[in-house]
């Protein structure tokens, strides 16, 4: 296994809009408007770059969304760590033979595929495998 | 506000040990046997580098400690996102002055000096600055 960075950090928020007021100033930088709204996944995002890191702020666009649940459970804070490696299958492949569990295998986004490492295999983190293939602005 | 990058990332685990053998196969990499263990602040912890960012898996050496805190109130996860500026003395004057709350105001950590961010105003999340002098490992 190699992983070549952090490459995104997933905040679970119940609004959004009071989200981004609160974080921008302790973040020192803004969003674009309309990054990620509502997208097929049912959430709205915020998407800024620390560094080589994305920090996402997501809300659910409904009651049952993955994150209004995890709200639910857990209530507001980290909700994922994404690791880029080269590719996510071949990470997948991996740790399933050494027999950790994948939530409901890969998954594709726009050109790339991701996939879920299940909490229960790292104490209680939802660890994400992304192909890295972005780049964080300058 | 100026980020540098994301420090760290800590989780807080129950069991040190068992920890680092369910992580060290997802992250690829091994921990040095004695690094952060037994600190003042009461934990054990192991660092990793990810790119950039250091990750850390954290017990506490106490039952009364912040690490073993946390698991009580949240259960295991991860606990803090630590961001690097130039110098954490200027990001902490300029976040009080917009009125956010700092908890227990400048630490120090052997060269330099780090602040927390109280997680009312951070949708849950534990947010530290902290003075970014450190260089990942290549």
């Amino acid at each position: 296994m190699k992983l070549n960075k952090v490459d995104h950090i997933c905040i679970a928020v119940k609004n959004l809009e009071e989200a981004k007021k609160r974080w921008e100033p302790l973040l020192g930088k803004t969003a674009p408007d309309d990054a990620y709204i509502d997208v097929p996944e049912k959430i709205n995002v915020a998407r800024y770059y620390i560094g080589e890191v994305g920090f996402e702020l997501m809300e659910s666009t409904t009651p049952d969304g993955d994150v209004a649940k995890f709200i639910e459970r857990n209530g507001e804070g980290v909700m994922l760590l994404s690791f880029g490696v080269d590719k996510t299958a071949d990470a997948v492949e991996e740790v399933k033979g050494k027999g950790y569990s994948i939530i409901g295998g890969l998954r594709d986004f726009r050109d790339c595929q991701f996939a879920f490492v299940h909490p229960k295999d790292t104490n209680g983190v939802l660890l994400e495998y992304i192909d890295d293939k972005t780049e964080a602005p300058k």
